[in-house]
């Protein structure tokens, strides 16, 4: 029976989503495969649907996969539980339903989102730092939000693609890879203090005292390019820090040259959040 | 300078808040007075308002301390920046300021609240694994607030004080130490998905697919004995699996019997959320 899974994890101790081409390193993928193989008793490969670096976290990362029907768990449901009971704290199957034969997490997916997180504080947030940047410098945030904007749109991207694009892309379809993509949102959010499991909004509250705020910078696109989120939020960073000016964006983007483009920021900040497919 | 300073961390690698007798251990306090005692380059003790077991996390968490004069750094917030360029990523100083020197984190505080946090869902969440509680067993939320609700009030409550009562208490005055507390606020809430660094409301949204809930146990008392918000967590999750009706609540506090209570809940879910003090 053919499966779509949606995964969940937490990246911190994975060397990225995809089996390396040495077998060497814990990945997402292989979990997912060691698992499903114990408990179909035969090898199951799996694909997923955006490569994510190694620190990078999935709360919707989609797989596909093809499980025997002789394993007799033909309920995902049931798929789900058993995965669920042998993979590692750090990975889960969190939905499973059967898809048509012609799905491919990789191929027919329409559109991914990522956000990346960025506590913006004079302190650092120990609860937060799995997850979300940390940045002291005080930072502007209107003209972050205006370069942010500026990504959206059909563009060649090359200036944003990191070193690996010797390695198959997203949404390859010829053998010289198209740096093309189509940006349907760029935007810089600022999450408001209910965005925290541990916002406390009872009457006899005393907030807590960390000063700051939580920006995510939200990117949904067709497909994307390795580090590719990494090097806009990069760049927009030093739009913030005021050695940018947001108006050189479009110039960055026209001149396909990465070294036009801010660095690449860390991987712990980011986040693959959903993934569309055409309805089945 | 008497300060006070707020502190966050991350209690997954401690093994709790205070020293160990053997000084054996990574302790939030040993952390604090190391990092404090290479910026005043002479020993500082420091003391906390709350005393959290292994694998507690705190966002409010309170200290005092007295700051040698000669360390030159009276600028609260300059001591804040320094301690944060010393201490490891897990912990950290998020506001500071100048105390009345008869203040005490400990003795001086008036309440305290604590976080606990339930995921109830079939599938496990990792993004949420180290600061929540995963329960797959359907819970009866209804009778689950109740339960929580009847724990209000001044109470002896002893049934829910764990093995460690040898050990020094919170607001301890007499050689006996009194198991007397009093519960301003408890409260079971469910959290919205808006709870979430993650939760996405973009009109191209498609929401991910873990299905569940976020549940919060709320606790604020004059004072806590030790693991007793994880032994009345662990009560109320008796009366949600239907083991333990909740108006028998009433009759396991006046029994002062630790076995009439349920089992400890596991500490990953607890977070030390604020501590109040008089104004000064």
């Amino acid at each position: 029976v053919h499966l779509k899974l949606t995964i969940e994890y937490d990246g911190t101790d994975f060397s990225g989503s995809q089996l390396q081409a040495e077998g060497r390193g814990r990945t997402v993928q292989g979990e997912i495969e060691a698992a499903l193989g114990r408990l179909a008793g035969e090898p199951v490969r799996v694909a997923l649907a955006g490569r994510t670096d190694s620190g990078v976290h999935a709360i919707g990362q989609v797989a596909s996969l093809d499980f025997p029907e002789r394993a007799r768990l033909e309920r995902p449901v049931g798929v789900m539980r058993a995965l669920n009971g042998l993979l590692p704290a750090d990975v889960a199957v969190t939905a499973a339903e059967v898809a048509p034969d012609g799905f491919h997490a990789r191929f027919s997916a329409r559109k991914r989102a990522y956000r990346y997180l960025i506590w913006s504080a004079p302190a650092p947030r120990p609860l937060l730092s799995r997850y979300s940047l940390h940045v002291r410098r005080k930072l502007d945030l209107a003209a972050m939000a205006e370069a942010v904007s500026l990504i959206e749109g059909t563009h060649d991207l090359a200036a944003f693609a990191g070193q690996a694009m010797g390695v198959p892309q997203e949404s390859e379809t010829e053998d010289r890879p198209s740096t093309v993509r189509t940006v349907y949102a760029a935007r810089l959010k600022r999450l408001d203090a209910r965005a925290s499991f541990w916002a406390w909004d009872a009457p006899e509250c005393q907030e807590t005292s960390n000063e700051g705020t939580l920006l995510a910078i939200d990117l949904v696109a067709n497909a994307f390019l390795p580090q590719m989120v990494r090097t806009i939020v990069g760049t927009v960073l030093e739009v913030g820090y005021e050695k940018m000016e947001a108006q050189a964006i479009p110039a960055v983007i026209q001149s396909r040259d990465r070294s036009q483009a801010g660095p690449t920021a860390r991987p712990h900040g980011l986040c693959l959040i959903w993934v569309e497919y055409p309805e089945f």
